[in-house]
C-alpha cells in the first residue's frame, strides 16, 4: 500500500474565481414571463443583495467576505488524495486523484456556498431562509450555516429522500432547522402535486417551487439555492483553486477532470478554475460531467429556456432540461434528481468544453462499494457517479497505454446514505 | 464569528512516543492464573509479534512501519480547531481548543491503532482477525484496516449498540467484515450469558471474551483490541504529538487536557505526549479523564488485578475496575461501557497525574447538541463527555478569571449515532 495526499497546504483561497470573463461567449440571461431579460432588481424578491451581486458580476476575482473566510478556515483546504490503491487494483497506467469534500462539517461541498449565502442574508437583516433539499446534503450544510449566522431555516426535502434518509432530518433539526417532506400541504404547489398523487415521491423542481412560494409571501425572508445558479458556481470555485495548488504540490497536472452533475455545482467547483487556465493558455484537459441515466439532463435533455422549478415561479433559464415537470424515479443519489442544469455548465457543454455521460444506479453503487473497500473512504451515492467514470477512464488508459492524470471530485461522504449500499 | 484551525502542518509523526520510560514508576505487569507475571511468549497465542513488541517496549521512541505511515498520510494530521464560537457563547476568558479525529476515514481515532494492528497481523501470515466492538467505531476502523491488508475480520458487537446503531453493521459489512451481536450463540462465553438473559444487552467485557475464545481455537488467527493495552496507547500517541506542534503553531500551550475514557485510548493518545513533556521539565497541565456515571470505573472502581474480559480468558491487569462481571446499563456512548481501564491510565490516576470525573448521559448529549449547533461539528456520544468537561472548566474560569487554555480530544463524529440526539 502506498498512497499520497496533499492536505497540508497553507493555501486557502481568499477570492472566488469567476469563469465568465474568460469564456468566448456568455450564456443568454434569464428571462421573465414576457421573454425579456430579468435584471438584478427582479431577483431581489428572492435573494439577498450580496447574492445578486455574485450572480451577475463579470469581475474575474471576487473577494470572499472575511467572516465567510473565517468559517472556511475551520475545514479547508479539503484533502486531495492520490488513489494509489485504486490504481493498483485496476492495474492502470493512469494516475487517479480525488478532491475529497466529505471532511467538511456538513459532509459535502455544499458548505462552501451555504456559508456565504447565510452571511449575505444576515447582512441584509433577513431572519429566515427557506430552501429545498434533495438527498439532504444541502439542507444539512445550510442548517449549519444558518445556525452560525443566527437565522431560522425551513427546508422542503424531496419526499423520496426524506423517507430513505431519516437521519438527515435529525441532523437538520439539531441545528435548529425545520424539515418537511415535499410535496407538502403547506403550499399551493405542494397541494397540487399531492392531489395528483398522495404518495408523490417529489423532485427538486417541486421542492424549489414550494420554497420559492413561501418566500414570496413573507418579509425578512429569502430563498437559498444549493446549486444551479451562477453565484453558487462562483462559491464552489474554491474547490478547483485548491486543487490547482495541490496538484502542483503533487508535481502533476490533470488531463481529465470528472464530477457528478445534478444542478452542476460540485462539477463547476472543481472544473471552472481549470477551464479558466485552459482558456488562458494552459494545457488541454478533458472535462466529464456524469449524471444518472434516470435523470439524463445533459445527455438526453434539450438546451432551451425553462423554469428552474416545477410550478413556473422562477425566471426561465437557458439550460439543458428534461422539462420543468419531469419527475425522475426515486434513486439513492437524490441530489442528482433535477430536471435542469446550471446555465454555466449547460453553456460549456454547448461550447464543447464539457463532455456529458450517464450511468445507471446499480453500477455506480457497486463501484462506490468497491471504492470504499479499496480506498477506505465511504462516498455519497452522488459522488459514486464520478468514481465510476474515473474507473472507466482509467481502464481505457490501460487499453491504450495513455498517460492520463485523472482528477475527480468526491463531493461528499455517504455516512447518512449507508442504506443505499446494503444491497450494492 | 472568528475561528482558527491548524490542520495545515506538514508534520506527521514518524515515530510513536512511549510514556513508560518517563514515568517515575511503571504499572505492575499483567499476571496469569497463578499470579506470576505473564511474559511476551504467553501473549503470542493472541497477538502478532509486532504487537507484543509494542506492548512491552521501554524505548522512548518507536518507529512507525512505513506501510502504516503511508496509510496515516492519507488522513493525518487531523485538524486542531480553536472553538472561538463556543468561547463566545460561554463568555469565558478561557481559550478552548479541540483535536478533531472525526475526519479519519472510519470516523474516529480508532484508525490510528487499527492500521498497525492489521499490518502486524499480515506480517505474521495471519489471515483472520477477531475482535469486539462497543458502539462500532473500533469495528469500523478495523474493518477498513483489514480490508487494506487483505485480512478476514469477525466482529462481536455489544448487543445494545448493535440494536441502536444498525448502520455500523452495514459499514463493517461493506469492508468485508462480519458482525454479530454479543452475547452470541457462537461461543461458550456467549451462550452462558444468553442462558442468563436471552435479551442480554452485552458489554465490552463479554464481547472480548467471545473474541478471545474464538481466537484460542483457531490457527492463523489473532485477536485485536481497540483500547486498554499499552500498545494501543502507544499508537494513539500520534494524536498528542500532532497537537503539541499544532498548539505551537497557534502560539499557545494547554493548561488543561481533557478526554473521555472507556478503555482509555483516546485520552492516552492526546495526553501522554504532553505528560512526557511535563515530566521532563515542561509546564504544568491538569489532565482530566471523563467517564459516564453509569460506568464509573475511575471514580468508583478499585485499583486491583482483574481480568480484561467477562469470562476470565485474558491475563489479569492492574487497573481500576468495577469487576469483570459488571454490566453497565445501555447508553448511547457504547464505547465507554467497559468495566476496566487501561493499566497506564490507571497508573497515572494512582500517581495523581490524571484527575477522573463522571457525567450523566442526559447532560452530555445536551452539551453535544449545543456544541453541534455552536461549532458546526457533530460529535460521537463518547466525545460529548469531553465536551461537557471542557465547558464546565471554561465556566469555572469565568468565575475565577483564570487564563486557562483548554484542549480536549473530539475523538469521533456522530453521523452513525444521530439517533442518540433525537431527544437530546
Amino acid at each position: 500500500m502506498r498512497r499520497f495526499s496533499s492536505r497540508c497546504s497553507d493555501f486557502i483561497p481568499t477570492e472566488y474565481t469567476n469563469i465568465k470573463p474568460f469564456l468566448p461567449s456568455l450564456p443568454p440571461p434569464p428571462v421573465g414571463p414576457d421573454g425579456t431579460p430579468v435584471g438584478p432588481e427582479a431577483l431581489s424578491v428572492l435573494f439577498p443583495s450580496g447574492m445578486i451581486e455574485h450572480e451577475v458580476t463579470l469581475e474575474p476575482r471576487v473577494p470572499i467576505p472575511e467572516k465567510v473566510l473565517d468559517a472556511y478556515k475551520v475545514y479547508r483546504p479539503s484533502p486531495l488524495i492520490r488513489a494509489v490503491e485504486l490504481e493498483r487494483f485496476l492495474d492502470t497506467p493512469a494516475h487517479i486523484y480525488y478532491k475529497y469534500e466529505g471532511t467538511n462539517p456538513a459532509g459535502s461541498h455544499k458548505s462552501n456556498t451555504a456559508l456565504p449565502q447565510a452571511y449575505f442574508a444576515a447582512q441584509d437583516g433577513i431572519t429566515r431562509i427557506t430552501t429545498e433539499t434533495g438527498a439532504g446534503q444541502w439542507g444539512s450544510a445550510l442548517s449549519q450555516a444558518c445556525n452560525m449566522f443566527d437565522l431560522d431555516l425551513d427546508v422542503f426535502m424531496v419526499r423520496s429522500s426524506y423517507l430513505q434518509k431519516p437521519l438527515r432530518k435529525t441532523f437538520i433539526n439539531m441545528h435548529g432547522g425545520r424539515v418537511c417532506a415535499s410535496p407538502s400541504d403547506r403550499t399551493e404547489s405542494g397541494r397540487k402535486f399531492l392531489s395528483e398523487d398522495s404518495e408523490h415521491p417529489g423532485s427538486l423542481g417541486i421542492a424549489i417551487s414550494e420554497a420559492v412560494e413561501v418566500v414570496l409571501t413573507e418579509s425578512k425572508s429569502c430563498y437559498s439555492l444549493g446549486s444551479v445558479s451562477d453565484a453558487v458556481c462562483l462559491h464552489q470555485s474554491i474547490i478547483g483553486q485548491e486543487s490547482i495548488l495541490q496538484m502542483e504540490e503533487m508535481g502533476e497536472y490533470p488531463t481529465e477532470i470528472i464530477g457528478c452533475v445534478g444542478g452542476g455545482s460540485n462539477f463547476a467547483g472543481i472544473a471552472f478554475p481549470f477551464i479558466e487556465k485552459m482558456l488562458t493558455g494552459g494545457g488541454h484537459i478533458d472535462f466529464t460531467a456524469v449524471e444518472p441515466t434516470v435523470c439524463p439532463t445533459l445527455t438526453e435533455g434539450k438546451l432551451k429556456y425553462d423554469f428552474g422549478d416545477a410550478s413556473g415561479l422562477t425566471p426561465k433559464y437557458m439550460m439543458y432540461t428534461l422539462g420543468a415537470g419531469f419527475v425522475p424515479p426515486p434513486i439513492h443519489a437524490g441530489g442528482l434528481r433535477y430536471h435542469g442544469m446550471a446555465p454555466l455548465v449547460s453553456h460549456l457543454v454547448k461550447l464543447g468544453l464539457v463532455n456529458p455521460v450517464a450511468y445507471e444506479q446499480k453500477r455506480v453503487l457497486a463501484a462506490g462499494k468497491e471504492f470504499t473497500q479499496i480506498e477506505g473512504i465511504l462516498p455519497a451515492p452522488e459522488s459514486t457517479h464520478a468514481i465510476t467514470a474515473a474507473i472507466d477512464s482509467a481502464l481505457a488508459a490501460k487499453e491504450t497505454g495513455e498517460n492520463k492524470v485523472i482528477l475527480f471530485n468526491l463531493s461528499g461522504h455517504g455516512y447518512l446514505d449507508l442504506a443505499a449500499y446494503v444491497n450494492a
